[in-house]
């Protein structure tokens, strides 16, 4: 049962729409928010006001609504719910649910590219292998040989079906392995042939349901944390397969035991880790290429009304990466300067722009997910184009107010009043992409003459920020990830922090990243961010060298200066999580020491979509801890909560951490990481 | 957002346990009831009491808890969740969530029969195959033939891992696709060729994530259906895929509109009847053979106290069996006498009772889940066997109070307090279940001395029954479906009901079930029963041959006396929905007609668990009203519940009709068939 005094004082640390207005650390936000003020428009912020005061019970997890006996809530006069569940079982099976869904939501995203990587390795899709170094890495990890009878037909077959001859990037780097050099065309069926078997590796890991390894989880997991979870007995089947346990065993009378329940939601973390993230991860780096470091111009700032502009928003990269390139036509920027524009302009919201822009550049990222109203409020966007995922729905209500036409795309999010270009349920018109991606474009360039100058409204901050960082990129500059590890070592780098998540109105939006960001560089930690926690430091400097001057400590600074590198390096999407673990791996690696007694940690201050439950638990299970500003719904039951919070501590060397206060948080990731140091 | 008003109307429908005690229509229930209030034991009773006044925002679907910037709330003033869904759109996703956890429950208990069956089929469980008549029959359907160069090899590895030489039953009944009679031998390989093929298909039909047909759906589904499924875009991938993408809809910011969220739920829909219900049900039947028609003594009365007794509760059949059989050797039941017993009697809770019952005769069914505590607290039963779904976890505090050992099977369900022989997360177990079977009928002998025989209190309330009907079984008394059809035709039956679902404190216990069926026997319609709600039907004399002079109209007096039938026929346990579709199909085909035009219905009154959700929507899918006095939490958007109360008419040819009082709901049932009667 939760303690309702803790409930009250919880719920007063929640932030008005004014406190937003007045202590967000983006003058841009700022600006927008009272220009929104201004014009009657509602915000996220202003829905978030309304909804106070929030039910405690949803609050502290103690509302079940999981059958039609119920709802059911735990007070002192119903400690059990009618099948006599208890708040410990009801809040376990709660917060199962959400991590279920965060497994499902990054999965299904995950899948279409693992079917486009299929599509286009056998030749179904258009679209060329862009990375075949990963595919290669990939194919040795998992143990993959081509299949020289097949590639051949394959290479024929793509080559007819596709109509595509582009070469994949950095071609000359790839080596055969016959004696005789092999040619261009049978390097280009080799891939194919890897790739054809990654994405069925991925996909199997995805949905397997007859107990098996998982593959990708057993090729490169860490031994020492495959042993781990083997003993705890929390190894995953698949994806699919854990969500559906989830799902059953949080059914009425199905688990009773909130023990077995924390098991599963471990499980469920794996699944999350290694199809969802991870399998994701490697399908988009295999089929769209690596990300690329480069510099971009970020914030509203960025946005030129004498272009066509385009925003992209959501999470999968299929149809997002087709837009890019049909906004590159000769033909579409023919017309749209036919029609007086000075070209096209793209933008970024959320985590499908990152992605785009790491691989693409010229995709200004602008905002977050819930900043994306204040975006198309300045009016200056043509079309929008959506997707899945952190999409809130209110974005209509605000584009009905402009002459911005909406756009979605996938078959999982539709919006009322909006145009429907995307995939159907069964992916049969994927291989349509790029004439659907270049209606798109259409519609946005017939779309500018309607653009009424009147309603636009652009708060002029704008900023220059590095992007692209990888493990495959970064740490040469140190001479590997042994030169990263010596910087650690010797002090001069006191730890590495992930710093990332959604955002949440519970706080004051963005200023915890900020908070904990000031903390952490000037104790020389090197900040990794990805998402929607990484536009702040995206917009507000932290991403760009100047930021080593300003923010970091001396060690921080000596250890990165000579290398003309930011403090905080941004690494994507919220997908690109797998790229912080993977470098995390290879400097604990170089280390020689298991993660869990390596000085790095992951934050997420803010997070809020159920995603995000998933990505902390999955650090956690690596052996990092975990730190927030917003608390999971957990108050109603002190032993789950103990339980994340203290006990998986001796289970996976890892807990939760929870502190509304960022700086105080930051702190303590600071002594946390210090005691890392200590112990090592 | 919900007329409150409307909402307090529908909570004092709700009634006390006082009024339970008075009303209930089985004077055993009524007899515990008062037993357990003497003895100051709680009951669902009392804690749904204790729950009152339920919140109306979960009643009304309205509460939104699917990330952590809520809970949200729809009120007049804040008409919008904090992304901005709407009423509609909230409520439409708690219903997604609902049904895709209605599919993975009886899926992943499907599953594990799925497993068993390719485990028998391939030599690596030591189980028979004892359905070689629906393994054709299937077979044939799928179009699948037995791979003769494999199962020679199969059978001399299944004979050599699994030990076991049984035959299947009418053996003799098979016919060999050789010329030359083949031998037994050969006939068993071939059977195990085809049932392991037959699980492969159902385990790719539950797990899929490369798009391509629903094989048990395309090849089992009357093709009309299939044309108005693919017209309206809801055809599945797969079981697994369809609740992944669920979640995944349902997530913050993915599908922003409530119609395609319907889509989904259709969607989900057709998972569960073609993969979670019809899939299972053929791994069952192909495993475990086709149920028997037999009488059987249910209710308390039936339980002796001279026995050693064991409950067997839950739904998964694997382990089940093998306790009925081990219950049979002849070493256990010498060690119950050894220790004063007259031997080992087995009780059914629930479904898996209900198909052991069918299969292996005496296996006495004496409650649904909500009246499982009232078993318990007889303290007559010395062992009670429980695996997953409708457990109450409730059963716990009860035990507490005597001698019963509680013994959990399944890894998907555990309870604080019991003892745990089960299989493991990844089945690697499954051949041992023999052993564990032994091993917990063992533990049921020697804690029966333990009995306080103070302790025992077993109403004397005893009744025959008859049950184990099926298509296979039943239509043949008729010369077949023709049979049936021409006495729907002639008007002596007016038509078929399948009257199921579970149970729910929101009506008077078992009492909507029997007033419906008074109403629907005396108007000469024909009762199919199963599952939770099948329990007063059997303890209340409906499922006897006397119900005909009791109980029937005229013409279903008529129709059924020649034959010795009883006015209701039950099925089994949930799973066997399957059963009755079947013979709606069946009977629809003798007519010549599409389901949506013959005079049948589906009614679950008084349906609580988020399976009865998937359960009823099958059958609308197949083109029948599902009739509710319980009804769903879709009070909150008028959109949605017109979409299944009214649109899915032109839709699907059915609709969602409720009513909380019982007799006005049977009456309307009668209406409406006779609707479909006269426009036929």
């Amino acid at each position: 049962m939760h303690d309702p005094q803790e409930l009250n004082e919880y719920r007063r640390t929640f932030p008005s729409t004014q406190q937003v207005l007045e202590e967000t650390p983006d003058p841009g936000v700022r600006a927008m928010l009272r220009h929104f003020a201004d014009q009657g428009l509602e915000t996220t912020f202003d829905r978030f006001d309304a909804q106070k005061p929030q039910c405690t019970f949803g609050l502290a997890g103690t509302c079940c609504r999981n059958c039609n006996m119920g709802p059911c809530k735990i007070t002192p006069k119903s400690p059990r719910g009618v099948c006599g569940a208890d708040a410990d079982l009801i809040v376990a099976r709660n917060f199962l649910r959400w991590v279920a869904a965060g497994v499902s939501a990054h999965g299904a995203r995950g899948r279409e590219v693992m079917l486009a990587l299929k599509g286009a390795a056998e030749g179904t899709i258009p679209l060329p292998i862009r990375g075949p170094e990963k595919v290669r890495a990939v194919a040795k990890a998992l143990g993959i040989t081509a299949d020289r009878q097949n590639h051949e037909r394959q290479d024929r077959q793509g080559q007819h079906q596709a109509g595509h001859d582009q070469q994949p990037r950095n071609l000359q780097s790839l080596t055969g392995s016959d004696d005789q050099e092999p040619s261009t065309e049978e390097l280009q069926a080799e891939i194919r042939s890897l790739a054809a078997q990654i994405a069925d590796v991925l996909l199997e890991d995805l949905s397997r349901t007859v107990p098996g390894e998982h593959k990708t989880l057993a090729a490169m997991a860490p031994p020492e944390r495959i042993a781990t979870w083997r003993d705890l007995d929390i190894l995953p089947i698949g994806a699919y397969h854990e969500v559906f346990e989830a799902l059953h065993r949080t059914g009425t009378g199905t688990d009773g035991d909130w023990e077995n329940i924390a098991r599963q939601i471990l499980r469920c973390g794996l699944a999350f880790a290694w199809s969802s993230v991870l399998g994701s991860s490697i399908a988009m780096d295999s089929l769209y290429g690596p990300p690329q470091r480069q510099r971009i111009s970020a914030n509203f700032g960025s946005l030129k009304p004498e272009y066509v502009n385009i925003a992209i928003h959501g999470h999968s990269p299929v149809m997002a990466s087709a837009i890019v390139q049909a906004a590159e036509s000769p033909e579409a920027i023919a017309r749209a300067r036919e029609l007086g524009a000075a070209g096209i302009r793209l933008y970024g919201i959320c985590c499908s722009g990152l992605s785009s822009l790491y691989r693409y550049g010229q995709v200004h990222p602008l905002s977050n997910a819930i900043g994306a109203e204040l975006v198309m409020g300045t009016g200056a966007l043509d079309l929008w184009v959506a997707d899945i995922q952190d999409v809130f729905p209110s974005i209509m209500n605000v584009a009905a107010c402009f002459h911005t036409k909406v756009v979605t795309t996938h078959d999982a999010g539709r919006l009322p009043g909006a145009i429907h270009i995307g995939f159907d349920h069964h992916h049969r018109n994927l291989n349509k992409v790029e004439a659907m991606a270049a209606q798109i474009v259409g519609l946005a360039i017939e779309n500018y003459p309607r653009r009424k100058e009147g309603n636009v409204f652009i708060p002029e901050t704008s900023i220059d920020a590095e992007i692209g960082f990888s493990v495959e990129n970064a740490l040469p500059l140190f001479g590997g990830p042994q030169g990263l590890w010596q910087l650690i070592d010797s002090g001069q780098i006191r730890g590495i922090v992930n710093l990332v998540g959604c955002n949440n109105p519970k706080v004051i939006y963005e200023k915890t990243i900020t908070d904990v960001a000031d903390i952490l560089l000037a104790n020389d930690i090197l900040i990794l961010t990805n998402g929607c926690a990484s536009f702040p430091l995206l917009k507000l400097g932290y991403c760009h060298p100047d930021a080593l001057a300003q923010k970091a400590g001396p060690g921080l600074r000596q250890a990165l200066e000579a290398h003309g590198l930011p403090p905080v390096w941004h690494m994507g999407e919220c997908l690109d999580n797998a790229r912080a673990s993977a470098l995390f791996r290879a400097v604990a690696d170089a280390a020689g020491r298991p993660l869990k007694a390596m000085p790095f940690a992951f934050s997420s201050p803010e997070w809020s979509n159920e995603k995000g439950a998933g990505a902390s638990l999955s650090f956690r299970l690596l052996g990092l801890n975990s730190y927030h500003c917003v608390p999971a719904p957990l108050f109603g039951s002190p032993n789950v909560r103990k339980f994340f919070e203290h006990d998986t501590e001796a289970l996976l060397g890892s807990v939760m951490v929870v502190d509304p206060d960022p700086r105080r948080l930051g702190e303590r990731i600071v002594a946390d990481l210090e005691k890392r140091r200590s112990q090592k």
